[in-house]
């Protein structure tokens, strides 16, 4: 089974969409504004079976990890409940794509952070997602302030009591941030990069897995330049008496979006096999054929076939096995037939 | 010729940083604090003859484009005055190390950049550093603030005056960001690496180099995460319609601070050689013994050394010629015997 762990519903369907703009109107004028449209599963199907659906298929992917367009949480607009309201809007249209495709889609949530809010304010909206709706985990944006990172790393104790709640949910998060608002990073080619390159350097830095050695994060975009510079890491860690890199592989993961063969194959060479979880991220930062290769950029699994020297053991591991062990409500969702959301309460 | 251009003067004598914490205080209590200090001769030889100079003659280095600490820099601390004495200060430091070692070590300035002040700013300093000094290059700092960039990208027209005068005096400048003082950010983990993917990105969306066609940029510490992502950057490139990057590659350059063997391999396999220049930053960013090699992590030569597939040709080129071309000044320097700094005016 080849699970993809990181996809985003980018052709999400324009009644929500044209919610978010008459929210925002809304909050502009002093009001807040709950979800109030509706839209039809035929409307859905439209958006998934020829995007999504269609490419997964194509390239033999059989169920991708699927959550909000990350560039669309923009935790900065508006204030907690304007947050709130627009992440249980997006939330309750992914629960609708993997309700409809059970076998093919699993949930991951988007969190209704907002810059200077507490993260406790998230917990309701994940227990919900993973309780009520069987989402499997949930995004973390390290910056709420979208490119001004006005708030605390990720070690500090202000994130502790959502942690907690993703220990005793059992559900990892994955660290991406959402759209910039600062002119100086592009969203998709700098500041997801440096969001990512960021959070793991707190991590070396911070002893959060001290003090939640059960709490697992998976760094999208190939660990954002972490692999590319594996010995600058291990050398600072050296440097700062920090432990050695190989005790934060028990808490962190890199998925795969890098979008190039020599890539690919420096992750798969610097990134312990069991630390690497498949993603493409389709229909998502990158959506053009690479003139080079004749195909999409974004096909990574046609870059991890290609790396010969990677055993079919290994494999598995990337293609399934890893995602299954970092995202364990996945595992016993399809151990249930797959068909239904997870029952309430710990798996 | 082996040219390593990218030095940083961090073992400067404690006369200098004295000077700095002085002058801060005196900021602090509403005063500017012009320099006042004094260094011996023996003193620099002493700093720079146990650390820079024996690390680079015992790797067979010739000669280092040699500037003031990065992380010093420190653009946000105090205002424009504050800026202007600390950065003369600092340059002075660095001709007298040239000066000294004429054959081992070239000049590059620190810029006195400030928070919200014109980059115009810039250009006494700069004329005075190549032209009565004889360095070759500068340092530009693309975020002045220090780790929450609140100013405007590289490719805006308040750099322009700056960018004039660096075509005119044709000297290149090494795009390297200083301290963090944003507690999301490690200095050389997150933000030096962070700062050298923005840029990139920044150059990327911008029409930069159509208004100066002649203008040089390196970007340090490997280019950040940019050779690992170079498909995420050809297809955003290519879906944002601009040109290809290798048009970026008649205006960029790459250092070679890529601490591990994979990521030089990468680093040399997906960038073009002419864009490829030899650096190590030793006495820098890491400083540790990899112990799974018994190698310093910054012997970034004994790594290049390694790569078996790369051409004498393309070696020495890497090692020196595009240094040489790269930055002119120097060329012209070492064609004089490198003995005296280059008369002033064009080369």
């Amino acid at each position: 089974m080849i699970i993809d762990c990181h996809g985003h519903y980018t052709t999400e369907p324009r009644a929500l969409t044209d919610y978010r703009k008459r929210q925002i109107a809304a909050f502009e004028a002093g009001r807040a504004l709950a979800p109030d449209f509706a839209v039809s599963d035929d409307e859905i199907r439209e958006t998934i079976e020829k995007n999504q659906l269609r490419i997964q298929r194509s390239r033999g992917v059989d169920l991708t990890i699927f959550s909000p367009r990350a560039g669309g949480m923009a935790h900065h607009v508006g204030d907690e409940r304007t947050s709130l309201d627009w992440t249980r809007a997006s939330n309750d249209m992914i629960h609708r794509v993997c309700t409809l495709y059970p076998n093919s889609f699993a949930g991951v949530c988007q969190l209704p952070q907002s810059p200077g809010v507490s993260p406790a304010s998230c917990i309701p909206e994940l227990a919900r997602c993973v309780e009520e709706l069987g989402f499997v985990g949930c995004n973390l944006n390290p910056d709420p302030s979208d490119g001004y990172w006005t708030g605390p790393p990720l070690t500090d104790r202000h994130w502790y009591p959502l942690y907690e709640k993703m220990v005793e949910l059992d559900v990892p998060a994955m660290v991406h941030v959402s759209t910039s608002c600062n002119p100086n990073f592009h969203h998709t080619g700098a500041h997801y990069i440096n969001g990512d390159t960021t959070a793991f350097m707190q991590f070396i830095q911070g002893d959060l897995f001290k003090d939640f050695p059960a709490l697992r994060f998976v760094i999208p975009h190939g660990g954002g330049a972490v692999p590319y510079h594996w010995g600058r890491y291990r050398g600072l860690a050296q440097d700062m008496k920090r432990p050695p890199l190989t005790e934060l592989l028990k808490n962190v993961y890199f998925d795969t979006c890098v979008y190039h063969q020599p890539g690919i194959e420096l992750l798969l060479e610097v990134i312990p096999t069991q630390n690497v979880l498949f993603a493409s991220e389709i229909v998502g930062a990158v959506k053009g054929i690479d003139p080079d290769t004749g195909h999409n950029y974004d096909d990574t699994k046609r870059y991890i076939d290609a790396v010969e020297w990677v055993s079919p053991e290994q494999r598995e591991k990337i293609y399934g096995a890893n995602a299954l062990r970092v995202y364990p409500r996945l595992r016993a969702r399809l151990a249930k037939g797959g068909g239904r959301p997870a029952s309430s309460g710990r798996v």
